[in-house]
């Protein structure tokens, strides 16, 4: 990452990231914003992304950990996917090695992006009255609880002031399913599909070489050539690239590869060597 | 509500609550903004919703009332469902009697939410030339003269100087259509249906009460048991809870109850005591 | 447009206005957003239109383009719709004659803005390894190149130092297809369909006059009378206005021109004068 410049003024507040499953079909977002602003002013927030499939935890952890890299070094992840509100899960407070706090539901939804930023150095339950709305409803935590927990830590409130310490050996953790590599051979899954259709695989660079699948190789009765960018096959065509997440993905120059391939997060996928 | 930061610098300005029906797939929200930055640059704005159905007064007032208590006490609303755009229906700015500023279109898009905000203490007719942009578009109100009224008192000017005093009881309403409550049957109306599938009925607590209908009742053949949150039933199984509105929800636990029952908004529900 | 306030205190940024093809189902468009706030903390970012249908150059160029009217004069514009990205194409900066910098790659999609802005007064080669994040990714530009451009060009670098200049001359352009313009008939076509269902086209009010169609036309079968805005008309007629971009469109009050019309992005539309 290149450098970044830190004029923040002494005594502003940290910027928030945000990433939900809530869509912006509802107000749901935009409520969190409000309980932010109403407790820190000037908090600037980065809204990740609110089109999280809903209740899919591993996609909202695997976008935040992919993101983490781009965002402020001193943020306050604030990721909300969170099928169990209201249950006796907790929500809790994580700094990262790094310096980096993220708040959440203790369900793995923040696990990668923690591990992406140097690991969970401590971790604390978000408890405290002082910090939470009152009455707290049972079904929208990330109003009540979360979202208020985000803009007074982004308003510089201490993450030990947020409720009792947790051992982070006890936090919940997500992983992403691994390929299964062999000679000539890998069969993957899709992990997401673009607004472009380009298609996302579980799929890293050292993965790639362990299968000996060189530059083109056939997925079902299609034949795939490796370029390093879309513009480098005509229109139409379809290739694999290297994507900036550092996943593999199969495109269409200026077409869907979803469509073409009918593809869909979750689908098995095939790699092959050719005949 | 909790306590409420206001480390805001003196001389800045107010944060803008903005909700309209335009949509996030023009650029309607957009050049909005761009007219704000341009009057009160140093304004922030919280989104609060702009997938309002197209010119659905009721539902903006609805949203807008609902969410007031989880904005900055010092907000000016901005708020634009204007089927009535470049005829002669007014501009309008009201002033909560809690102090917060309101400013749409008179069509009762406000009404709601200055009931909430503590009653209309005192409203004006947006007309001023200071504050209008020149020219005037006859479809487009909401860049010419409702978002640079907002932007004006978000960076200081007085409400009365937007243009001459309206009488508060010559301004639009709307109101919700009551649930029919009798012993045994509660007859109601699907006011939303969010993201997950979530019903939202026009029912709150004391009608539920006055119905008699207990934890348990029936919806056409469909039984459904009262909880206080989502997991409180296994996955796939049709509850109802409170939900952070305050208004009665249908769910289905990691599913969807629009889809199960097969409701949309406007609906007509009848929920039943068990026979 | 009317008066512009400019009390943004001295050292702070100048604003970002943002249009994309990215799309907000997936996390480009915060991915830059974070990028941003990482070189330029206190940017503030206009999101003006992220919905450009994917990869079309010619309506992102025309939503700038009109949109620039109403945007911060000291707007620093990111505009990324790029299907060439990661081939030979350029990353440029423009700076127009009126003061804005324009920031995209070079296919045209700045170019109607920066004759709107007063025209194209210079012109840089974004490629200084002091502003790209290193590495480079191939297939995602607007978060290596683009948006840290525009963050530091916000915070304060001067435009010469993103890399070398450009001949202005040399820069791509995109314009619009005319409507075809005679006695009593004018072919044109739909540049544009929003959330409402209006129907813009690519006429300007010379054009319309020149045909001499008057204020009763028709459309194939369809008889449209212009008014001024859309409450002239009964619920459910169709008419047409000069809508707050300055183009002709069709509506319906209350209804949808585009369903009722079968009209979409692209289709070719004959007015005429009526037998």
């Amino acid at each position: 990452m290149d450098a970044e410049r830190r004029d923040r003024a002494s005594g502003s507040s940290r910027p928030i990231v945000f990433l939900s499953d809530y869509g912006l079909e509802d107000e749901f977002v935009g409520v969190c914003h409000g309980v932010i602003a109403r407790i820190s002013p000037s908090a600037s927030i980065v809204d990740l992304h609110h089109a999280i499939p809903p209740q899919n935890v591993l996609r909202g952890a695997l976008t935040l950990a992919d993101s983490a890299d781009f965002m402020p070094s001193d943020a306050v992840y604030l990721a909300i996917v969170d099928p169990g509100v209201g249950s006796s899960r907790l929500a809790i407070a994580v700094e990262a090695a790094g310096g980096a706090v993220l708040i959440g539901p203790d369900n793995g939804v923040l696990s990668l992006a923690w591990e992406q930023l140097g690991g969970a150095a401590r971790a604390f339950d978000i408890s405290s009255e002082t910090v939470m709305l009152d009455p707290v409803s049972k079904t929208f935590h990330g109003r009540d609880v979360l979202a208020p927990a985000a803009a007074h830590v982004a308003a510089g409130m201490r993450i030990e002031e947020l409720g009792p310490p947790v051992g982070v050996d006890a936090l919940r953790r997500v992983s992403l399913p691994r390929a299964d590599v062999r000679q000539g051979r890998l069969v993957c899954e899709v992990i997401g599909v673009d607004r472009f259709g380009n298609v996302q695989l579980n799929v890293r660079p050292h993965e790639l070489e362990a299968a000996s699948l060189g530059d083109r190789f056939v997925l079902g009765a299609t034949r795939v050539t490796m370029v390093e960018t879309f513009s480098d096959l005509a229109q139409g065509e379809l290739g694999a690239v290297w994507d900036a997440r550092g996943w593999l993905a199969m495109f269409v120059n200026r077409g869907s590869a979803a469509d073409v391939l009918r593809l869909a997060p979750g689908s098995r996928v095939a790699l092959e060597r050719p005949a």
